[in-house]
């Protein structure tokens, strides 16, 4: 079954990459029991921790809209916020057709 | 532990993307047991089948670039070469911090 991928950024305020990526991470693990999560990755670019990438796979595009029902899954967005440089840019959506991993 | 990202790109010639996206399937199972290797995904662009995108996490650089050397991968590269319009573009490297799915 061809699955629904995402692979966004969200760019922090100077000096902020590693706490919004451990906010990330805390939602990885919220989002980790969700209906039809398969993959949540938090990653930085090489040289510039302040990039941080998020690469999601999820069994639909309307399971991982839901997701943002997950409890606790909004404030750690209202965390998050405050903490970004801008407004995230619009995600790279991918048909994902298999693999290693999902 | 940090691990090691790549999410890029192959652009099919007109029509091809379908045959480049197997054989990078058939390359996924290849390298399921290479050493370090957690993710070999691969999607196509969501209105063009010809954009097929392989995203990898492999425990080090070392351990991906290793990968060429798994039995059967140059084979296969053989195979997908005369597919590509043009030369493959340098791959979106990332550090990988964690989350669901390594």
């Amino acid at each position: 079954m061809i699955k629904y991928g995402l692979h966004g950024k969200l760019t922090a305020t100077p000096g902020n990459g590693d706490k919004l990526a451990q906010i990330l991470l805390e939602a990885a693990k919220l989002v980790a029991t969700a209906q039809g999560c398969h993959l949540y990755l938090v990653s930085q670019d090489q040289n510039n921790n302040d990039a941080v990438w998020v690469t999601e796979v999820w069994d639909s595009k309307e399971d991982h809209d839901n997701s943002l029902n997950v409890a606790g899954v909004k404030e750690l967005i209202s965390q998050a916020m405050p903490l970004l440089n801008g407004r995230p840019e619009k995600g790279q959506e991918l048909r994902v057709l298999g693999g290693l991993g999902v």
